[in-house]
């Protein structure tokens, strides 16, 4: 189906994958065109695939897609596709990637881009020859609070960045108990895990803040290493669940940032602060729509403390078609936003960034979390690419 | 369209009105088949109608209605249609559900239910001779903090409960400049402004938490009062912009009770403090995913306070199929689990309440909201209905 | 001793009581000259008298008290006396009081000023008679956070006044085993409980932001009526555990106060949120230090939020002389600031009020309480003195 | 004076220097017999000494001391003198405590200990050789809160431990125009600023959780670098205000911590969070009194949250003498119990340790102080002492 008749034109959307992260596009696609009045092209569910035999029929009947099939390779060639969604698990994203833009498609490739930073590289070079768009799935910067983040410190209303902290605390590894298939950064051959997972996520947040950087020492550990298999066979997690990181940003700013699955109690709590001359500004995705700032030229002297901003107005970024105020956007909100982004640069050939993560952005989430990962054994500060 | 193809059986909408609850329903209807796997019956997005000559079309398209009509008693008396769902403006709530139940259609009226207690009585006597659903949109119930928050009550988690403390505030109205027509509250023939819009979520939340109530004393005031026309014409506001109410609860709990669209700053803050013999808990609609709850048994008494429950996680309720945890939802995702909840009890022929809000529920946010007014002009507390 | 010895004219001080607040008056007398270089006469910790008969002299030990006695009365007609200071039992502040105005003595008394209100209205005339200063002890007026809250208002930076909230919220009485004896409020002869002891704070609080009154509505409670003594007799508590009161204000504004013993988890909570045209102010004794405050007319409109004040710099009212930043105050500084306040006005012949609480404050603060507890029992808005 | 007359036996204290610590330790002492009926020595304020001419005897006769002098000397090498307490200004520390245990008297000195490692060794030595006390000021061990959270931890409620995140922030550099001698980190000869200020503050809260360390990397920053004196001349900042730690802690777990003065915005924020297999904790200095504590074994799975602990109910370490409940401390508080403690170690013989910090403690500061900064300039993780 055409997720919206509101007009004549519209990019056919090929779904790779119809896990979690299948769910969350397709709902987005779908739900785009009930609050964009401003689309100049509506997304067309149009094909669906995946590995398993019955799901995607299944699949596409809850969100409406026209097409199924159990080969990612059929979407990809299929003439009338505009748009592959890559939702499929890590280790396919180089392959499918290259195919797609072979195919001359317009790309979005959910994070981490690829499993190792050489990867990733073959596909930021992949996407710079081939005249389509490449976007990478970094979808916290669509939340209106952390795009306002960004804003106030690119019009320079925070002064010069001194300190970013920045961490992504999950307790979804803390039990040793669960079974190794069920904790997906430590299942895997690399010994990438929540650097690579939640990590990817963390460094995109520090870089959207604060740009790119020079170096990057790295301390990470295994704490739950011991699990056992669904099937009862014992299993040494090799994967990182714990990495901390200093930075120096190319600004002269610095960074500590904190990627780690085992830290109990913590539910998905991306946390932000950044430090300037002129001022600060905290955040915490536990509480999505709201941000702490502080400013030093208050008119107000006696009352300057940080303000509690609920960005759900209209003033707000990305805030200017969805509810009234402090009717709390919700996490999936991001993902539509950034779709609507995605759609938008494709329909009007206009880039992806800065705003939109693109390849390049999701290469250097490889690379600082590789480098992070050479520096924790080496002992010593890494320099990094683009610093 | 058939909002999902994974089944063959569907309910048929007629959507009435499409307005700002109108766009909400609809986007929920869409939304349901791609979160509820349980579903046994697919809404189907038959008719649309409204009042203005092109938008009906337009809303359609927008949202995948196969019809659109300027006339709401055609698509009352369109026998494909199943449910007849209500977003019109308030006056026509009494008129159109009568209709509509006349015709034996299923009934989801948004609140508050009729302009008046005696309106709101005739519709649930009329709701009562009819073997249809009827449903008053009171969609904070089906918030999972809020809904965790009733079950913890009603399992006695709390013990006795001794005080019901809740609040509706909102800045709406507290700005004069901003023209009479635009302040829904002030703009009407009746003198129940903030007690009514705001005040029937508040009523309603309190009933979901303590029951019914035996008495109500209420102060209500007009604070910004004088306003001007978009036109440049004075306007006097009539209607209350704050109402105050003391509640006997039959349960011996007393309440307190604030509506307000003149609380400069509050966004959207409803929020509830409920303290009983065994525990407490504490909910701020700003921050709509977390419940603070006391628990005076505690097996670590060194140790007691309001623990901050993110109320996302899987044993959570109405989070079965939602996202992982602290995957934040967002304000409209009540509205989704309500409609969702209605559709399942028309499919299944089963009781509204006590978690869905019935007719009866509709018309006791009107008894108390008038009580309080006479209360509030004659300086003496009064008897309730259902005391 | 003398406290200090950085000047020669000093200020004898009477304590009459050597519970509680006689512990907390003697150590705030102790520290004001270790706090405040502007301190013009030092308080001189004379005598301390108490009933019981070896302790007086164990806490003049302590303390550093010249002279004890377990006569009150011989303290009052010392002629070396300048200021009694009374910390003893409630049902004695009438008689002690009268005495010692009677030897004219400036009198400093702990709240609530009086058993009733007529007791209290004696104690104003009297008070007004005499050529002394009277002070009643309503300590959280001298917190710094809560000044600025009061400045806030009174230099109109909220605009006009909507609504004052406030609640004094402890669980003292809430668990039902607590010999009756242990539960202040519950002990006694008269049926005003924790709209009296809790109350008179909270009552104050109100007022000192708000002014004076001309109407209250009450509904009060007792939740736990049933205890035992602590010799196992059973023991009918007829004060009230919960009062709630509706007041409106003289300015126009409406309040609605809450006080209770039995708000389980609840340490010790007293709240404030004043609405006004401009802006609001909320306030929680359990963070003392920090004031939320939101302006409407915010330079960078899109950062508006509550912003949360650390109220210890050195522009915030009664930090001049205390520590740096952030290097937070806790509870008894509010009794420091305060008797520092009366020492001020006793030396320099100045005014208790509006700052300090006078008799006529804590007259006022029993009359409220004893008509909302009228209010209460007939179910009717009741009329205030003052109003 | 004897502070207190409750008993016979005393310690007489010398108190060298008045600057802000020593009004606070002269306050402390002052209070202490106020507060602590199981006090076994009375403190006794003997003698003040500091450089310049009359501010000694000022000091003394504001707070009581009943002799004063120029010569730090002197009151070291006066027999009458039991206690020598530094609260001179850093470089005189190594000096004084030398002479004092030379004249073998119990030790009391601010932090930081020294100027270098090598001082603080040499104090350690000198320390171990002497039958004397000696006790380093880290007065944030004795907030309850901050006791609370490292009985948790030693009691093994929080499991093994993952990681500890801590930070001292503080924006009391971050103002450029502020003269260079105002700004106590940066006006000195060494390279070690916010890092060992505010950074043995951090360092020692660190270890108080989690004990000794391996190995730390440092990355730190001087961002307000050029200053003016107040004659207007220009001095260039060399000390740090900025420093980053990675540590790895003995027992496995691993550490990230922050010191910086130029947090524009945070007053005083002390904040740390501790991360085990079985639950966290997480604490901030500027809600002095709350301790955020999650538990994985939580008797209702739905509930289970950071709970919001006011740690100041009777149970709660540290709070059997003080206030009722919520009758919040603040932050001088931490300072009378910590001398509290020093002068029943120094009347009982009993070990400074575990919980009050010995001269090893203060040491251990200023090794990791120094290693980080080593580190950061080499780029490379460095072993610790005592790893």
């Amino acid at each position: 189906v055409v997720a919206s008749g509101h007009n004549a034109k519209t990019l056919n959307i090929g779904m790779l994958g119809h896990g979690f992260m299948g769910r969350v596009h397709s709902h987005a696609y779908a739900t785009i065109p009930h609050i964009f009045p401003d689309l100049t092209c509506a997304p067309r569910l149009n094909t669906v695939s995946g590995m398993q035999q019955d799901q995607p029929e299944q699949f596409a009947r809850q969100f409406g897609y026209e097409r199924w099939t159990n080969d990612w390779r059929a979407v990809v060639d299929d003439p009338e596709i505009d748009i592959i969604d890559v939702c499929l698990p890590e280790y396919l994203h180089e392959e499918v990637c290259l195919a797609a833009l072979e195919a001359r498609k317009h790309v979005f490739c959910e994070k981490p881009l690829a499993l190792s930073a050489a990867s990733a590289r073959g596909l930021v070079i992949k996407a710079a020859e081939t005249p389509v768009k490449a976007m990478c799935g970094f979808n916290y910067r669509f939340l209106p609070a952390v795009r306002l983040a960004r804003e106030l410190i690119y019009q320079g209303v925070l002064g010069a960045l001194y300190l970013i902290r920045a961490s992504y605390c999950q307790e979804s590894g803390h039990d040793p108990d669960r079974p190794a298939e069920q904790v997906r950064y430590a299942y895997g051959k690399t010994q990438l895990g929540s650097i690579r997972g939640l990590g990817s996520h963390l460094i995109d947040m520090a870089r959207f803040m604060g740009g790119d950087a020079s170096s990057v020492t790295g301390l990470m550990r295994t704490f739950v290493g011991a699990r056992k298999m669904s099937d009862g066979q014992s299993y040494q997690v090799k994967a990182d669940d714990m990495a901390t990181l200093q930075v120096e940003f190319n600004s002269g700013a610095i960074g500590i940032l904190t990627a780690t699955a085992v830290a109990t109690g913590r539910k998905n709590q991306l946390s932000l602060e950044v430090n300037g001359s002129k001022g600060s500004l905290s955040y915490d995705l536990e509480t999505p729509n709201h941000l702490q700032v502080y400013l030093d030229d208050a008119t107000h002297p006696e009352l300057r403390g940080f303000s509690n901003v609920n960005v759900t107005e209209r003033p707000h970024p990305l805030m200017k078609y969805w509810w009234p105020p402090a009717h709390n956007l919700g996490w999936e909100h991001g993902h539509i936003n950034e779709l609507k982004h995605f759609l938008d640069c494709v329909s009007a050939d206009q880039s992806i960034g800065p705003y939109g993560a693109t390849f390049e952005d999701g290469l250097r989430a490889a690379e600082w979390a590789e480098q992070a990962w050479i520096s924790s054994r080496d002992g010593r500060r890494i320099s990094l690419a683009g610093g």
